[in-house]
């Protein structure tokens, strides 16, 4: 069913998402987003609106905006507030209302101009909106570049859990800019980081051996070297969501870190850590779980704790009480009659689903937290 | 790719909807929902919830509960305010809260009973929580019976319009206990036979003729009456949507009368009419304009207004102004770059799509508001 091919053209690159009639290409270059080619294959719909949040519109909306005025009579912008901590109905609600009072009818296609929030609540606003509208990602973050765009996941946090609400609904097409992670805060480039290190242990072995030797570069933000890990990235991607849309099965390797991770992320408040960082914990969580169960050796696990530190991410999570990280887990949307299943590895480049006694996850949150 | 069986089985009469691995049974029958056989084929998930309301919960969730506990280890039950003024994001976030409160998760299993609202609002919690779960209607009022249950058209109301988010989420099984109509309010009953009364002027002028013939008998819920038509009405609607699922062309033509309608909803506020009621009065209006625009001989159009008035429905619609209906007609669905899409007769058993010029609809506007 899944099938890859990298096409450069004139700077493009291209990985098509093989989904039969939900099929849609990522393209990856500098500067796309200003170009209108990027959007080739977009319906020529009268109305666009763009979707982008308060830090990224100053930026890019109206470059967006130029380079789709060819193709959509009418295009409309629509400002979110910024973070994660928004990532709710209200904001949701300020998709629809704006909509509504601009005409939007089934025909309307939406523009995610930002990161994983702003891609995630558009999404859902598209799979939602007359049940259901077209949509094209435009991520601005390496994050959403390499993760959150590609695959069709999308949703809203509710506080008991996020993403808890939502709907599989693939875009028409991504456009990566690679131009666009000029401007990402650091911090948030580390974030992206723990996406791109989650890669290589669940799928490549000579991946995560690839970042290891380009850290520095990636850290720097050297475009080529950013190219290669976002491309090699949604190649892993399309070949893992090519082979299972709706998380069936494999696709919950993609998830590795996030059990973990997510618990994190209700634990202390959306917002408060940044996505990338608490999956990059959890990962480092899920390694030592790995050891511990005696799937993976401790050396492989240090190797990627490593590796997580180096990125400038936490490898200690906070200290919520091992019994709140459990019943925060026992939420994820992996679970099944409570019982939680967490991808773990049993080599690097190896990912299994496996349940783990709470006395294991003890342990791992006793050593892992402070 | 649509194929009807209707297999008489100890009383349960069963039409399939052929959607292909999506295909579902509506069975339908007296005592259904006390009987555990009626949901054969449901997969036995630990955990079920029935989503009810005020109204509906204290008459039948009990029985409905008592036949599931074979099926399912927990039966939990929530309980949401009743009417068409909660079809809203407050009542829906209360399905979300408690689905996470009790621990629900990818497996679980929802039934909606009620009418439509019940149905309309747990199929969209469905196909939203944790992004997709399987879900039961289980439709306790004519109108559900016959037409929302059915096709799989789930979602909420903006105060700008009816349906306006939601999504196309398939049950696995329709159950319809036609027990259930001897509860059901008489004004609610009218309402139902509106929908009935659809079927024939838009697909089989002989459903019309025998609609006629035993108007009284189904206002007075002669059970054998009453059966036909749920079972004819289900019949034709799973034809439509067998060959339209997501309303790309044919499927419209259900919708004969609810341009009109869901403006008079959305103008007068939601629960001031029923949808029933509102639809009867746009089945009136679009007859009128079918008249008018001489696709319609006028005769016929006069016939199916008089059936409407003889179920006691409206066919004269409220004073909003023409100009406040013409606002709210251009948000409808089918509208596209402003332009409404009306579902008209050119003859008693067969609609078409057409646009209608603002000076028809102020005519009929005018002759059909007091």
């Amino acid at each position: 069913m899944s099938s890859i091919s990298v096409t450069p053209l004139s700077g493009i690159e291209t990985i098509d998402i093989a989904l039969g009639e939900r099929s849609y290409p990522i393209r990856i270059g500098s500067g796309l987003l200003r170009a209108p080619e990027s959007f080739a294959g977009v319906p020529r719909s009268p109305l666009a609106v763009i979707v982008s949040n308060t830090t990224v519109a100053p930026l890019y909306a109206q470059s967006l905006r130029d380079a789709l005025r060819g193709r959509h009579a009418q295009v409309e912008l629509i400002t979110l507030p910024d973070g994660e901590s928004h990532k709710d109905w209200a904001a949701l609600n300020l998709i629809f209302d704006a909509l509504l009072a601009r005409g939007a009818d089934r025909k309307t296609i939406l523009y995610a101009l930002g990161g994983g929030v702003v891609g995630d609540m558009t999404g859902f606003a598209a799979a939602s909106y007359m049940r259901g509208v077209p949509f094209v990602q435009v991520p601005t973050t390496l994050l959403a570049q390499v993760d959150s765009s590609v695959g069709g996941k999308t949703g809203i946090n509710h506080p008991r859990g996020k993403n808890m609400i939502g709907a599989f609904h693939q875009p028409v097409c991504v456009v990566v800019d690679l131009e666009t992670l000029s401007t990402l805060p650091m911090r948030e480039l580390r974030a992206g980081l723990a996406e791109v290190i989650k890669y290589g242990p669940i799928a490549d072995a000579s991946f995560l051996g690839w970042v290891e030797a380009n850290l520095d570069a990636l850290l720097a933000r050297d475009v080529a070297t950013l190219r290669h890990a976002v491309r090699r990235s949604c190649e892993i991607k399309a070949a893992v969501v090519g082979q299972d849309e709706r998380e069936a099965g494999l696709r919950a390797i993609l998830n590795f870190g996030h059990t973990f991770g997510h618990a994190i992320e209700a634990g202390l408040g959306y917002g408060e850590w940044l996505h990338g960082e608490a999956v990059g914990c959890g990962m480092a969580m899920a390694a030592e779980t790995s050891a511990r169960l005696g799937l993976l050796p401790e050396g492989d696990a240090e190797r990627l704790i490593r590796l997580i530190d180096r990125a400038g991410l936490p490898v200690k999570g906070p200290d919520l009480g091992a019994d709140r990280y459990l019943e925060l887990m026992r939420l994820d949307k992996k679970a099944e009659a409570g019982e939680i299943k967490f991808v773990l590895l049993d080599a690097i480049g190896h990912a299994v689903l496996r349940s783990v006694p709470d006395a294991t996850l003890r342990q791992v949150l006793a050593s892992r937290c402070t």
